[in-house]
Formats: structure tokens, C-alpha cells, sequence
């Protein structure tokens, strides 16, 4: 772990930065059923996302989580607690579009929230001011942005773990050895 | 899963095509932290991965993995088992290597793999044709082509869970809403 709060942001910044590219490089032009199926996921439930879902997902987060989270604590602090985030609302985000706007769209929509993240010019005083979660109640700006960088991550981690259980079946005995395919999803992304 | 198996292949190669990139995209210049450390990961044991373990892993594979045992299984069918792949080789592989000539070194040979595999030019019966793993038993070439494919994603599966887990402190309370951070790693990758 990062022991100074300055380190701690360019760290988190330096995974920011990487994910729309990763995405990218992962899903452009993939064929359909590495990012539109969620098929044989037994583990995890009817509801699980394809990678279509992930990325539509992230882009209400670059629109309604992490940004206006950081200037609710920088202008209101504990006083006002966050807008709750919907978890669901990339339906209505991604409805008609295609995987590659989405990728587009992430990327703009990160880039412009890095920059006024740098705007903002955070000092170490800055990162212990804390806010209102609806639900977990107190956190604070250092917090906010290391969940920002692992949201990334676990959302990494969730595509991963689809597009392979695709081919559950497709491996025979490997599946033995193949860790995620074991995964449970964790009860979370 | 893929109805036909020469749509399989295809399907395969863009999983295996991509994940050079998308490695790169994640890793090349990253912070030491996120790619040289596997602290905090205490759900991994002491044998942990990092990054940089892992893209060493996934050349040995290209080394000798993937292509010869298709080669095998091509040229002699069952009666000559797999020679057994070396889980801890890339010690020596990365030895006085940065990250970022590993992830050429990665990048080059599955270039260079997924060109010979082109040459085989893979038809319906050469994918059924068998082979013997020396631990699994009887394993069509279908089987390991799946499974390169989803190898590599086995690998970004446990890259973001050990990214993820360096910050696990650092998200404060929303550790709780993290699934990459309850992941236990499955006992495998």
C-alpha cells in the first residue's frame, strides 16, 4: 500500500488511465459470443452481464458515481450523502448501441474525468475529507478514488471470468486446472 | 459454445490474438506496486504472482505449451504423452528482464505461434484428433486450443484479483462491494 496520499493518487490514476485501453484491446471486434453472451455461467446467476453489460456499466459510473461523489465530499462532506448508484442503469445507456460506441464513449467519458480530476489539484488534506455513503456511511476522498481504480479491476476481473465460462464445456478435463472457471463471481462483480 | 469446430478455432484466435495488447495496455509502465508486488493478497499464499510473473508464465507457455503439444497430438496421437509444463519455469524465463521486454517477448511469440497454427491449416477431423496429458488422461486438440484461449484469460483473471488486492485497505469500507476482493483465487489462477 501507497504510504503517502500524493503517491496514493497517481497510483490510482495510473490504473484509471489504463482501463479504456485494456477494454479495448480486449473486446474490439471480438465475436459475439465472447461479449454478448453470458451463457453457461451457472455460477453466476440470471442476471450476470456480458461484456456488453461491464462496459455499459462503467460509463454510469464515469457519468453519475465517481466524480460527482469527489466534488459532493470537496463541497458538502458528510453533510449531504451521496445519490445511491443504479446498478441497473446501463440498460437504458446502452440501449442501440454497439459494443465499439460504448468502448468510445467509456474512453471520452474517462479522459474528461481525469482531467478534472487533475483540475481539481488534490493535496494530502484534501484526501481525508469524508463524505456520506448511503450505505457504508462514512468514507473519505482517498478512499473514494482507490474504489474508483479497483472498480476497474473488479469489473477486469468479472469480464474475465464470463468470457471463459463460455467455454466451460470446450476445455473437457482442463476445466480442472483452469481457476477461473471455479470462480463464483463472489456474490459481486 | 460454438456449434462447429472450425468457428471454435477462429473464436480461440481472438481470444489468443488479443490478450498481448490487452496485457500491454495494463501493464506497460504501470507503478512498480501494481506489477511487482503480490502483497496484501493473503487469501494467495506465499507463492503469489505478480504481474510480472504471470506475462513470465505466459511466455514458458508459448515456449513450450501450446504449439508443441498441438504438435504432438498431430504427429503422434496418443502414444506419446505431453511432457509435463514446468508451473514455476518463468523464474529463470524473466530473470534480469524488465516487465516491458517481457511483454514483448510474450507479444512476439504468440505472434509467431498463431502463425504456425494458421499454417496447420486445422480442419473438422484434426480437432477431434487425440492426445494424452500426463496427469488428465485423453484430451482432444478442440480441448487445448479452448484451453490456450482461456489460459490467457485465466491469467487476467488473476492479475486484477492481485492488482486489486494491493488496495484492499485502501477502498476503506467498500472493500464490502469489491467482489475481486473476495476472490479466493480458487486454488489455480
Amino acid at each position: 500500500m501507497a504510504s503517502s496520499t500524493e503517491f496514493r493518487v497517481a497510483e490510482a490514476v495510473a490504473v484509471l488511465t489504463r482501463t479504456p485501453a485494456t477494454l479495448d484491446a480486449l473486446l474490439r471486434g471480438m465475436p459475439n459470443i465472447w461479449v454478448r453472451s453470458n451463457e453457461g455461467c451457472s455460477n453466476e446467476g440470471n442476471d450476470t452481464w456480458s461484456a456488453f453489460d461491464i462496459v455499459g456499466h462503467l460509463i454510469v459510473g464515469e457519468r453519475t458515481d465517481w466524480m460527482p461523489r469527489a466534488r459532493i465530499i470537496l463541497e458538502d462532506g458528510e453533510a449531504r450523502a451521496f445519490d445511491p448508484f443504479d446498478r441497473f442503469a446501463q440498460a437504458q445507456e446502452s440501449q442501440g448501441k454497439s459494443l465499439e460506441q460504448l468502448l468510445d464513449d467509456f474512453g471520452r467519458l474517462r479522459k474528461e474525468n481525469l482531467a478534472a480530476l487533475q483540475t481539481l489539484n488534490l493535496q494530502p488534506e484534501h484526501l481525508a475529507r469524508r463524505g456520506r455513503h448511503p450505505a457504508l456511511g462514512v468514507v473519505t476522498l482517498s478512499e473514494l478514488l482507490a474504489t474508483w481504480a479497483v472498480h476497474d479491476l473488479t469489473h477486469v476481473h468479472q469480464l474475465s471470468r464470463v468470457m471463459a465460462h463460455q467455454y466451460r464445456e470446450a476445455c473437457g478435463p482442463w476445466s480442472a486446472y483452469l481457476g477461473v472457471l471455479h470462480c463464483d463471481g463472489h456474490s459481486a462483480p
